[in-house]
């Protein structure tokens, strides 16, 4: 066992409507062929690495399980374990869901537009269950009965990732396992504010880039040691700013 | 819950050594392009017969697992739970990892080959450790200790199978699941062997096809209530007589 604890983050590549500028939440959109090359890519980056997963914490959407099997088969890992849960998945965008950004943006202005994007606590409307966009009938959550949210702010998103975070995945990593967690922009935002001790205020200005994995050295108390490290730097900090101009594009 | 239980058994598609007709065994070799095409059918064929996994239980293998995630994909189940273990391995094919099976057939003659092949009780010779084929140093079993296999007979899998089906498998037919097992050639002869009461003479007989989901029926005993049943019979018969006259290639 290891005086330290292996984390690695890894946001999935763009899907299909992250390239058509839609906004998709709890939407099981697929990767877009860009996505699968920044999978790979991703995967390649770990091999180099050497730090090597043990076992896969994943959403139930495709486009986050897509991105580790891409990542895992070209990292020669597609044998490890695997746990995945809804706690992981996207924000739920709620009523926006769906929506084109840069129409969202014209029709609700800047102000409103980055409140619902950005804001800690403000949730989008409500979406209904019978919109063609809702998960409630949708049967990887039928478990969840009354949990299954309808919209969600990143307040939300922090609430029911905690607990899987304590409950699942700090025990893989103090068993000594390198855990790679396979996720989305605002399930693992959740995580790196906890990680790293962001206010809700601050937490706004954080992006983080598609593909590229963030590794974190943990204690014995499961907090990071130091400052969590992008595998490739120079490509983080140019997605993230990618990131950041999002919802401006025309 | 309904009165019978739903089991699919999934035999991986043609990997790169199959296409080169080499023992391959626990060796860790990939899909072939046509291995990906047969995965993606099955994956078509379970989406057609509406028939969808709630649980995917695969070896350790990467090919099992290549096959498991394409016909997923293609189903739209990606993101069910994942179980692998290596008691669902592939038979250890022992010394004979490695080596050409028309070289084989020539150098040992065809009585050896076939006893070899499809004797329930004769294993190849060992192993060595020092071999490049050998899996005494991968990560992946260092678990298993004294346990890991240097070579197998049919017996051999049939005694590290049927704990697992009973420990892990079972259980979630037993809560209602749909089960989907993706394995290979031998681990799946040894199911079918206990679920179909086939004695160790016949079952020299049995040829399992790639790709091409096997569907069974079970009771509350967990034995099926009436025969397999391949979801495209003309394949499968067309897939077993393939598999029969294997090694026989020039």
């Amino acid at each position: 066992m290891s005086d330290a604890y292996n984390l690695i983050l890894l946001r999935h590549g763009q899907s299909l409507w992250n390239q058509e500028n839609l906004f998709t939440g709890w939407v099981d959109v697929r990767l877009s062929e860009q996505g699968a090359g920044e999978a790979k890519r991703a995967g390649e980056l770990l091999a180099e690495s050497g730090l090597l997963p043990d076992i896969l914490h994943t959403s139930l959407l495709t486009r986050a399980i897509q991105t580790a099997n891409i990542a895992l088969e070209e990292a020669d890992r597609l044998w490890i374990d695997v746990k995945r849960s809804w706690r992981l998945n996207e924000r739920h965008y709620g009523a926006l869901q769906g929506l084109d950004k840069a129409e969202t943006l014209a029709k609700f202005g800047p102000e409103q537009f980055q409140l619902w994007r950005r804001s800690f606590d403000v949730p989008p409307p409500v979406l209904a269950d019978d919109s063609q966009w809702s998960q409630a009938h949708d049967a990887r959550y039928a478990a969840l009965g009354d949990d299954l949210p309808r919209t969600e702010c990143l307040s939300d998103v922090v609430d029911r990732m905690l607990p899987y975070w304590e409950s699942d995945i700090t025990p893989d990593l103090r068993a000594g396992k390198t855990v790679l967690v396979t996720a989305h922009g605002n399930s693992l935002r959740a995580l790196v504010k906890h990680l790293d001790g962001i206010s809700d205020a601050d937490i706004a200005e954080l992006n983080i880039p598609t593909g590229i994995p963030l590794v974190y050295r943990l204690g014995a108390d499961m907090m990071p040691l130091g400052p969590g490290r992008y595998l490739d730097p120079e490509a983080a900090a140019a997605g993230a700013a990618a990131v950041a101009a999002q919802g401006n594009k025309k």
